[in-house]
């Protein structure tokens, strides 16, 4: 019970001497933190934001930076998109199940357009323009990608298509460019920054949080929070321990998206003391096939030699399936006119003269790809896909000679993050295992489950961090009634 | 918080008179409940054992009860069958994985005989004769049948065939009888029921649990637990809002499998002293359509008309795989040769000259039984299913006419079970957020998560329930150092 990393609570009673004192305890300046930091300044509390690293920027600062807005942003309408909040919603309650947090998700596309215009108030700079090639961010400047499959079955018959992953204006990675300003804005606004600061208990006093416990440079530190503690410190695909616990397939993910800090701590400190979790087993997972989008024309197929997606889906979709429902064994076979290198280098592994040729150097069983192409092609004669519905754009026969790019887990980077974490209240409390909120106890980002029950869209992440962020400092810093 | 549901921890200062008092409380009179409470007792420990319910059976008495047991019993002796503890651990360090807790697998391979004879002291009467056609309870008194696929790919290439699934010597469903005996047993050896208690809390002493508090004829009972408190109260199916939050799949089954005491009650109040869970996602999910075994000439294909699994496996593997990967949309393709009603009555809804024709009937994609049909036809010429390694005596080309047994949710009984719950060492103790046991706190059964991370046999629910019931009980009853 007493190594350093243990999360077990402690007792009010049994601090001798607190190190700081404040209204509001944020931990973990990512994202969420340096939202949740700046709400609750300008409230008028006393902020404290604590930071395991030297610096704040968290998972955020390494990411592309996409984020999910829209309900008719004026990003969006310069670009000549129609979009509603309505038609969003629609959108999230398909593309985030099945059985996502429908509070939520009504909160963040009500929420959104006014979100979009707190971050330009930030100074958060948009260039209004659309990039139709890729679903992540795009080596220019422009300012709107399609970032969810929203133009692809199902999604595109149950909303009207519309692009929603926003960009911060600079060159292809963007969220460092976000966080810096994000940061800025905490400490502009009040709050005090504890960096070298590693959170890993709660303190409690009968029920309710009043502080936390944690590490500086080798010294125990335990700071005091009179209104509640905010934990936004990230979440768990760092941890191996909890990967094997709740969800095992992103183990196997050979490029895990976060930081080292995303081990699970806040989580687990909260469950110390009763809260409830959701969602622990859902994960995203970036398999970066495109761009270029002109590889959508081939066919992926699992280790049957058959096909298992609509290929012009979110990529994000699409690794999801990989890995949850094919066991990591996926092919894409292209033709020559649709062939070209990708982004990241992934090339055609085998090369062949018919299908029956491919599916043995493959080592697929015989007759299987054979099979595919067949059936794919007899359809594809008249740009239809009843099958997996593939917009017709991209559906034209497959003409040997046929390659294969190998999308396995190791030849292709499979790119996983955790989407589990606390159960929260629209702002930001932290449920216990009845359902109520506990007394002193707010979260938000990565650390709590998010609109996303399982299906993502590019931007979420960020967006659900940054908007509930907002929400539970906001909270936390109401003054006791 | 003080709702009667509320499973937060209580503190021992705030009990000012215990109801009763005794060494070992035990939480759930259902098979491990029996196994722990005889134990305990046998230890020399008073035990009290409570029960929701006016009588001990819990959902093993409603079950088929079959016990999995392995490594050459007399049973499978005498049915002429030769096993081994290596072979039956090789086989479910496969069969019950992915990523399996191989501590406890290794302990039940190691104990299945003894455990064996424990059962046949208690007074279980095994009739030494094998069913081959049946993965479930026999229609005769047969006392063995396979029940995991152990004979069909790919466990047939990893581990030497056995039968391991073994009945009380009964009609048809034999639970009742196991339970008669295990809860007389437990009684004639001091344990003393408590019937019509419903445990909602523990009761905790400086981080150690010294007692549990619930609910009889609508008073509040504190019982005081010398030394330990064992949890065995089941999984958590029929709580609607458990399964949405961990595995939201398992919310479509359409007969759940246990009592309406699975609600998860167990597993939340240790929860809520910090106790750690594990595979709460994962859950067995029955979809019986065999026997007759002569169906498993058919193919099973999904809503794209594609096979997805090898149709001699275990029934369980199937319905997990139909639930969990391929939505619940199921049919089971058979020509006349192959056809029977099922045991339960499920028959062919269509029936056509064509896999065309069956394929348009049904509303799959035009084309795609036809080729899947064509496919399977090729290669089951020669006896070979390259795509899933269905045993050869199963494959033979499907003669139209063509019938389609409809195996969707709802036309056929999806009949899910959960397997996650707390992390328990193999002596039982629950562990806690960092991995050490909880003082005075263990547990067995569906409350754990026991040998079955994910894939799963039928027989370990009440294989690893009593089994681990009695390692828990003893280990409980230990007196302090």
């Amino acid at each position: 019970m007493s190594e350093p990393t243990d999360v077990a609570p402690c007792d009010s009673a049994d601090i001798s001497s607190w190190d700081d004192e404040t209204d509001v305890v944020v931990v973990g300046f990512g994202a969420s933190g340096a939202c949740a930091a700046f709400s609750a300044a300008q409230m008028g509390a006393g902020v404290v934001v604590t930071e395991r690293t030297g610096g704040a920027g968290g998972a955020a600062a390494l990411a592309e930076g996409i984020i999910y807005l829209g309900g008719g942003t004026p990003v969006q309408t310069a670009c000549g998109f129609v979009d509603t909040t309505e038609n969003m919603f629609a959108y999230m309650m398909a593309a985030c199940g099945p059985d996502p947090d429908e509070a939520k998700i009504a909160k963040y596309c009500a929420e959104s357009l006014g979100h979009f215009d707190w971050l330009v108030e930030r100074g958060v700079p948009f260039d209004p323009t659309f990039d139709p090639e890729t679903s992540m961010a795009p080596a220019g400047t422009e300012g709107l990608v399609y970032s969810g499959g929203e133009d692809a079955y199902p999604f595109n018959e149950i909303a009207t298509p519309a692009p929603r992953g926003h960009l911060a204006k600079t060159k292809r990675s963007t969220g460092w460019l976000l966080m810096e300003i994000l940061a800025a804005a905490a400490a502009d606004a009040g709050a005090v920054p504890s960096f070298n600061t590693r959170i890993d208990r709660l303190i409690v006093d009968d029920g309710a949080v009043v502080g936390v416990q944690g590490q500086r440079f080798g010294e125990t530190v335990s700071l005091r929070a009179r209104r509640g503690v905010v934990l936004t410190a990230g979440g768990f695909i760092f941890n191996d321990d909890m990967l094997r616990q709740h969800c095992p397939p992103l183990v196997r993910g050979t490029f895990k998206v976060g930081t080292e800090g995303d081990d699970g701590r806040g989580i687990r400190m909260a469950q110390a003391i009763g809260a409830s979790v959701r969602n622990m087993y859902s994960g995203e997972v970036s398999l970066p096939l495109t761009p270029p989008r002109t590889l959508i024309h081939g066919i992926l197929v699992n280790g049957q030699g058959q096909r298992f997606i609509n290929e012009d889906t979110y990529m994000g979709r699409v690794g999801q399936s990989a890995l949850y429902h094919q066991d990591g064994e996926v092919y894409l076979i292209v033709d020559e006119a649709s062939y070209e290198v990708n982004w990241m280098g992934l090339a055609a592994s085998w090369v062949c003269e018919t299908p029956g040729q491919l599916e043995t150097e493959i080592g697929l069983p015989p007759g299987s790809l054979e099979a595919t192409v067949a059936l794919y092609n007899e359809h594809a004669a008249t740009n239809r896909d009843p099958l997996f519905h593939k917009g017709s754009q991209w559906v034209r026969p497959l003409i040997p000679p046929l390659g294969a790019i190998d999308v396995r887990i190791g030849p292709a980077p499979y790119a996983p993050f955790t989407l589990g974490g606390l159960e929260t209240t629209v702002d930001g409390e932290v449920r216990d295992l009845h359902g109520d909120p506990i007394p002193g106890l707010f979260a938000a980002g990565r650390t709590t489950a998010g609109v996303c029950a399982f299906g993502y869209a590019s931007g979420l992440s960020i967006g659900d961090s940054t908007l509930f962020g907002r929400l539970a400092g906001a909270r936390a810093a109401r003054p006791p009634a």
